[in-house]
């Protein structure tokens, strides 16, 4: 299989692209810190777990990797954003035999610093669930759309969203983790939401620390009992929750440690 | 508000553009017979529903009439394809303050004559259910892709799919009927699914035929007790179900007869 690649803003996209049409693909955004991809192999996992769902074809990792440095190239602190789509079709919702895959690579300087703290709204906005979308970051994001969209009538940095059948899954653009004593709790995402890659960090450091780590199906009552609650992403790092809707948080010592373990205060 | 047009299929997207990075936009496929574009009305009722859903500006009818009729021109039998994005965005969720919306119109010649009938599995993919989403011709159509995949390992020509709650929404790509006796039953689409164009046509037609014209929620259950089933779509027209899963379906009479009242047969 031959993948088309798009560089740069200034590239093109064919307007019978399937991702355009039908949000047929996935996509990726990659944190560049001193000039260095982080976490890239996390990235790639969740990329082919996407294309098996999907039925789209791998990308090989080496030529990948290598474009997306290219595309890197001279950034220190920023992002490098992939987007893989199924490629141009034929009109209808059946995948082409054959397709040529569509592969956009953006990169973007950011000096930003992420704030170590935001507060939380309960959003009505809801998702959809679907076990074949669940965790993988595909093209359809309508429903984080129409989330952020509720989120800026309502003061608070960032919106928490069930899912329909009433389960807690996550910011509209992070994942989210609540601590009971040694619990460390973060949703089961195997019905809705994305498998975040700093999600996964934070998995990991939670069970070398020798935290008690699992994923469950939360409700909003349960968060209520939760000791600490923060939010991860993989361009923003960790976050601690200072509030969700009227309850206020000010434990934040997981979060912090987990910050310094994961080295995410490095100022590079 | 302006908009930014892209025409024909060798224009260019912009790689930014938020239609393909979250699928957030909107789309109609209009009939093209005799030269003439059918139920252009209905598809700006449409077009504007999903403009006031997901807070995107509404184009002009006259300008974007125009801009169809001249992409159009010279094509007797096809379609005209409109996709309406909120155009280029920086990256995250939130829309933008200010944007230019896209819009890219594609025509295509198509002698194709569609199949009075057809066969119908049901499928396993399920549509998720968001009121907000319900209805519209939005862009994130990934669960229809997901249908068409499951139905070319089966033997039929159309699957039907049901919402996460178990009620009977449609097809991949058509709306379904269900006739009992003087009864005449189309899913109630509040929850998932697309109201097509035809499907409305078919309703207003139905009231004028002094049928007992319904919206219902309908199990798979339900379908077993019809006397006869048909399907929808702008561009098929209507096409009875000759067959859903193990059971046959003989009766055709009102999908023929609608066929002719709305005059689908005239070869143009």
């Amino acid at each position: 299989v031959r993948f088309r690649y798009v560089i740069g803003p200034d590239g093109s996209v064919d307007p019978r692209d399937r991702g355009l049409a039908y949000g047929d693909g996935l996509f990726e955004t990659m944190a560049l810190r001193g000039g260095e991809l982080q976490r890239l192999g996390f990235h790639f996992d969740r990329l082919e777990l996407g294309c098996a769902r999907l039925a789209l074809p791998r990308p090989a990792r080496r030529e990948l990797k290598q474009r997306i440095e290219s595309v890197a190239s001279g950034i220190s602190r920023g992002y490098v954003k992939l987007i893989l789509t199924r490629g141009v079709g034929r009109r209808g919702y059946a995948p082409p035999q054959r397709s040529e895959p569509t592969i956009v690579l953006l990169a973007e300087a950011s000096m930003a610093v992420p704030a170590a703290e935001i507060s939380v709204a309960t959003l009505s906005q809801r998702l959809g669930e679907n076990e074949k979308l669940a965790e993988i970051k595909h093209l359809c994001r309508l429903e984080q759309v129409l989330g952020r969209l509720e989120l800026s009538g309502l003061d608070a940095d960032e919106g928490l969203m069930l899912s329909t059948s009433g389960a807690v899954i996550g910011g509209t653009s992070r994942n989210l983790f609540a601590v009971f004593g040694r619990r460390l709790v973060t949703p089961d995402l195997s019905r809705a939401g994305i498998g975040g890659v700093m999600r996964r960090s934070v998995l990991e450091e939670g069970e070398r620390l020798g935290l008690d780590v699992t994923t469950a199906d939360l409700r909003l009552a349960d968060l209520e009992a939760a000791d600490e609650l923060f939010m991860t992403n993989a361009l923003v790092g960790i976050q601690s929750v200072s509030r969700l809707d009227d309850r206020p948080f000010t434990a934040n010592a997981l979060a912090a440690h987990l910050r310094d373990a994961l080295r995410l205060n490095d100022d590079v």
